[in-house]
């Protein structure tokens, strides 16, 4: 039950933010005095924060999926896992300022930076999470295959290393950092061999 | 368990969106030093925005009415469906945005127009959801009748294809395209005959 | 299991609705350099603000625990009651709205009026559906006392009557107006006589 | 049933003023004619803003745990406790407006002694619920041991009086009372010797 809350809880955050991202992209205030190229030409220099708000919206899905499974992989919880969660939606949260900043400066080796330090966090506390429950605390239920658990904890680093060096290339060619952030959200929409083996295994628990 | 979490987020998410619509009404700033003509004056210049607040608030519980059934009828759940779904609560998330364009714009063709892009974009993300777990995944329960389900889909395409038209007309009519947006809602409120078919058999199901 | 999904996605959207109300206190913009007096003049010039957040706060919650209650006393639901449930909700989502304009405006005979307006038609609306349960509809469990049942319908239209007459007393005195809303939240916080009984009815219902 | 949707109707509201938190970051507009430094300088001079919501990200998800557990020791709910719960609610959901006034005058006695003010009412009203539930109404679940029950409730007590006590510190040096503030939030962070008495017992009686 209190899993459940906890779930429940961390659920309705991520809705909450993922909903938020629209309000980053304002109405445009110009005269139609002379015909609507005024108000085209607007929302094509907005084009920005739409790519802003799509990329962002499939990054706090694919958390939401994440955190999704691995409560599922979840016996019980404990008062360390509540604050660790907290940190992971923390960072969550914050998502929509980057993606804003991102959306007003689409060229900006800053904004482009702060993202990734931003997706680097949240990243890094999820892996955070992931290891707590799997080795620190042993709070993972007892049928789930040890190989898999930890090619999962090894997987999980990736994303935090990816946005990391995302982060560095930042300073260089904000383009390329995010493209490449962009790139490993598409990366984890597709199920790895790992989620698919524990998928399939939880599976055949259920059916027996 | 895992359609029910599916089915809370997207719950979350929708109830999130429709809630947004009525930021996009702002307060007026004029000064009440000469009575209060100026403020009266200025709240029905914003006649618009409630008008785009009504509808839209109409077109997301339609779709969150039509997300319901359709979860309805889902014997389980994939990680392709998961996405699928994502993409369409990436559209139903857009909609505020579209809506306060024409509240703003109310005259515009190119508020028309977006506004029909987006809804278009939202019912063919359904529709494709919804061929996609009657035909490719087979995802829905045993017992629905296989004709009934064949002209649920033929009418999903309806809406897509609706709003498709509405959004080309706004090019020559925004008033005529805003119109038939409304219409569209309004009929997808009345339940047809196939809605009423699926409810009758899923309650004689239900009660043996 | 329709109920449930009903009541969890009115909760989400009442739940949002009334956590939007403090979006409307907006923090002042002056300048320190003369000191703090500025800020705290600033601060105070925005009390009607504060008192428009905390009347509509309670406003908002007092909808929610009576739409609880309603929903408690449903057997089952309909399309119908789906319809009337979401043009109540969209009413009570507009209500941050007049609540802004009020803090803003707070000596306006407008605002006062848009308010009542809106409170009137969200309390019409939910005497409608609270009827269309009891009478039309028949949605109501068997073990309800129909006595009961008539008076609570007969005192629901008490909501409504009062908001319209509050909100006509806006045309000529916009502070009594004001009292008025408060002093009928302050009313419904207290259960009537029916209330109780249906909740000891209820009580005994379930100890038996 | 009952409590089970007072606590859905809570998280729900608590989820939504927590996110709500990032909104009060805003975009810096700069130009970057002259190249980044603008943009980063605009960024750290929003560094009081970060702080504020990193703060009161972790105060109101203390206040969600907090809330949580109570909730978890009640045996059944009533009608004044539904009120109790939505006063504190509705200065939790206050909370976004001192953040953000600390965010924007971090430096200011005034903007300190706000934050303090809304979060003593914070505490106090749950310090009540508390008191209520345990004292008034007792309304607990027979099994919790008196002793733990008493302490708690003195406890309870230590929030509100340490935040009055920072806030009344705001008035001389509001930098000592925000470090107060976010040490009270640290304290509670931590499980009390009493929080763990009760965890431990709540645990052994669930393995029975």
């Amino acid at each position: 039950m209190e899993k459940n809350r906890i779930e429940a809880f961390s659920d309705g955050v991520i809705a909450v933010a993922i909903t938020l991202l629209v309000l980053e992209i304002k109405v445009p205030q110009v005269s139609l005095a002379q015909g609507e190229d005024a108000l085209i030409q607007a929302l094509l220099d907005n084009a920005p924060k739409f790519a802003a708000y799509f990329t962002s919206f499939i990054v706090v899905a694919v958390w939401w999926v994440a955190h999704h499974q691995l409560f599922y992989t979840l016996r019980t919880t404990n008062r360390t896992l509540l604050w660790v969660n907290t940190l992971f939606l923390m960072w969550v949260c914050l998502i929509p300022f980057p993606t804003a900043l991102i959306g007003d400066y689409p060229a900006s080796h800053t904004a482009a930076f702060l993202y990734g330090a931003v997706a680097t966090c949240t990243a890094a506390s999820f892996s955070w999470m992931r290891w707590y429950v799997s080795c620190k605390a042993k709070l993972l239920k007892a049928d789930l295959p040890e190989d898999a658990v930890r090619r999962t904890i090894r997987k999980s680093l990736l994303s935090p290393t990816l946005h990391f060096m995302g982060m560095l290339i930042a300073v260089l060619a904000p383009d390329i950092a995010l493209a490449i952030y962009a790139a490993i959200a598409v990366l984890f929409i597709f199920p790895s061999t790992l989620d698919r083996h524990i998928a399939e295994h939880a599976d055949k628990t259920s059916q027996k």
